[in-house]
Formats: structure tokens, C-alpha cells, sequence
């Protein structure tokens, strides 16, 4: 019923994650009714996504085509002892926002999960252990998710790494109650976390 | 900090309506770990989107390029003494799957607002009126949205079209309990609009 064009824009817009029909509606209405150069904008930047971006083959994190290696690892300015976990990509950026880290980067590419079918020969784990003796490692930093997924890959690399190198400090990001939120409002198990961690003031 | 591609295209899709950073980040995250396929296929359905989709000039629904006028008005079964006038061409298509409807339809191009600098004269309106003479129009059914801005509208629609054709039958959508919501919830404007509207049994 609605003209050819239209109808393959929302079906199109509705592959998204999370997008239903009357978003993918709106967004297409939207775009329809705005200046052609919105489209053509968005339609642009999407062409080339995959031909212009790609993972970095030492850390797994997104970098440019035309780059060989990630710039936050070949930066000879941090530190290549410490080694950050992740479990995607995106999550760097939320920690280099802190400017709280000066060390490297290692993306897993997910969690271990079996309903997902994800087990831990999907995600970087080898990569990870063989990097830990290759550039001397001394410390690695677990920021996997406080999720049942996360927790139990963050055990997994605790096992692995701890049997195959002794002497590695293996840490894990702190646990306690975010900034903002009232204490009343805290769940059990953080409140716990929060207790267990207190640190001396 | 991310690779240009990926940044550009969290940025274009930031510009779709009510997509902050992180959604847009969510999109673009899928796009890139998704089928290439996946971003062909929005990049192309946009692309085209403005050449291949126009106005009817004469009801304003949303129409293929290639049409002179919207099929649900040159359609001979529909009956055209009838005229359902709404704010926006999508509420087209709401109203046809309810199949209750075999009149034909007007595009107001959306509501009088002050706020957004909307006035009369950036809607169809006189367009209407002169359909109404052209057509020899029986009835007006206004669907405008049950929001203040609509309900002005339809007010002055109902203005307009009653001092200039007195003979003409202008009616609207009735307001009543949708179906599926509890009484208890029902707020009191729309309780005292379904009691006002009761229907014998």
C-alpha cells in the first residue's frame, strides 16, 4: 500500500537492532521529509563501513583500513606490561574516556555464553595467552561485563592464565556502588561487592 | 579515537529522530559486526528514497514516483463525495487496514501549531476546500490526532469548511475507552468523551 520505496526504506531501517516497524516507520518518514542530504549522508557513511574499518589483528580493536596495528598499542608511550580485557570493542572507548589507563588493550570479541553458542574457542583467548609471553606481560586487567556471561569468562581466564603463568598479577575491575545511585536502590550482590571491597578512608 | 568510518557513521545515524550517542553507536556496532549485506541494504534503500517517492498532488498521500496520483483516490470503486482528512500520510495507512473505510483521503501535512511556527497556511487546507467544491463533497470525516494541536486543527477545519459550505456533513473520529484498556485507567477526558458518545445496545 505505501509506495515501493518507502516500504523497502522501513524494512531496511527495521533490521537495526531493537528498531520495530512504527520506528523504522519514523525514521523513514523522518528521512523522507527532511533534506535529501540527510539520506544521502547516512546512506553514505554506511557504504563503506565495512571496507574502511577492521580489526586490529594484535588487540582486536576496530582501526581504520589503512592502518596496520591499533594506534593505542603501537604508541610507544604506553605501557605494554598491562594488558585490559574487554569483551567488545566499544568498551575501550568507554575506558580511555577515563584517562585513568595507560596500558594496552585486548578485545575477546564477546563472552563465553552456550545459549548464545558461544564458547571460548569463538573469543581472542588464545591470542590473549600467547601475548601475555610475547610481550612480557605483567599484569592483565579483567573489565569483562557484570554479567552471568562476563563473570564466568573473567573465571575462565583467571583458570587459564593463572595455571600457565604463575608469577602474572591477574586483577579484575572493582566492584561497589556506581556514583549517583542511592544506596536503598543498590541490589544485594553489589551492596555486598561494596562491603567486601571498603576500602580506608 | 575510533576509526573515522565508524565515527562518521555514529554520527549520521545520531541524526535519525530520538537516537542519542549510545543507540547510535548500537547501530553502527551491528552494521559493522553484521553481513556486509546488512548496511548495503539501508545504504541503497536510502539513496533513493527522495527520487522515488513524491506527494499526490491532489490528496498529499506519499506515492511512487512513477504515479500521477495516489491509487486510493483514482481507484473508480472508492467513493469520492467522501473525504477523510488526517495529519500525516502514514495515518493513511492506519486507517486502511481497519478495511472500514472506502472514501478517500486528504494530507493535511501535519497539525496548526504556534509552538513549532505552524500555521494554517503551511497545511493543505485551502486545497481541501477547493477539493470539496471540485468533488462535490458530501462529508468531511476530520481524523486529526487527539492532541491539543489536532483538535485545534480540526476546530478550525470545522470553521472554515461549515461558513463556506453549510450544506456539508462535517463530522470527526469519536473519542471513547480504546479497546483493551481498564476503566480504572481511562483518563477522565476520554471517560467523559465515551459516556458523552454512549451508543445504545
Amino acid at each position: 500500500m505505501l509506495p515501493p520505496a518507502l516500504q523497502e526504506a522501513i524494512d531496511a531501517l527495521g533490521l537495526l537492532p531493537g528498531v520495530g516497524p512504527r520506528t523504522a516507520e519514523r525514521y523513514a518518514y523522518y528521512l523522507f521529509r527532511s533534506d535529501k542530504k540527510l539520506a544521502t549522508t547516512i546512506s553514505e557513511s554506511l557504504e563503506n563501513l565495512h571496507e574502511r574499518v577492521k580489526s586490529c589483528p594484535k588487540t582486536f580493536a576496530l582501526i581504520d583500513a589503512s592502518e596496520e596495528i591499533s594506534p593505542l598499542y603501537s604508541d610507544p608511550t604506553r605501557d605494554k606490561s598491562t594488558i585490559l580485557v574487554v569483551e567488545e570493542p566499544l568498551d575501550i572507548y568507554a575506558i580511555e574516556q577515563t584517562k585513568s589507563f595507560s596500558g594496552v588493550y585486548h578485545v575477546l570479541g564477546g563472552a563465553v555464553s552456550p545459549i548464545d553458542g558461544i564458547s571460548p574457542d569463538d573469543l581472542h583467548i588464545k591470542e590473549l595467552v600467547e601475548r601475555v609471553k610475547d610481550d612480557n606481560v605483567k599484569e592483565v586487567i579483567i573489565a569483562t561485563n557484570p554479567s552471568v556471561e562476563g563473570e564466568s569468562t573473567a573465571l575462565l581466564l583467571q583458570k587459564l592464565l593463572g595455571e600457565k603463568y604463575p608469577e602474572l598479577k591477574i586483577t579484575r575491575l572493582a566492584r561497589g556502588l556506581p556514583l549517583g545511585v542511592d544506596l536503598s536502590y543498590a541490589d544485594q550482590i553489589t551492596l555486598s561487592a561494596a562491603l567486601a571491597g571498603r576500602t580506608e578512608l
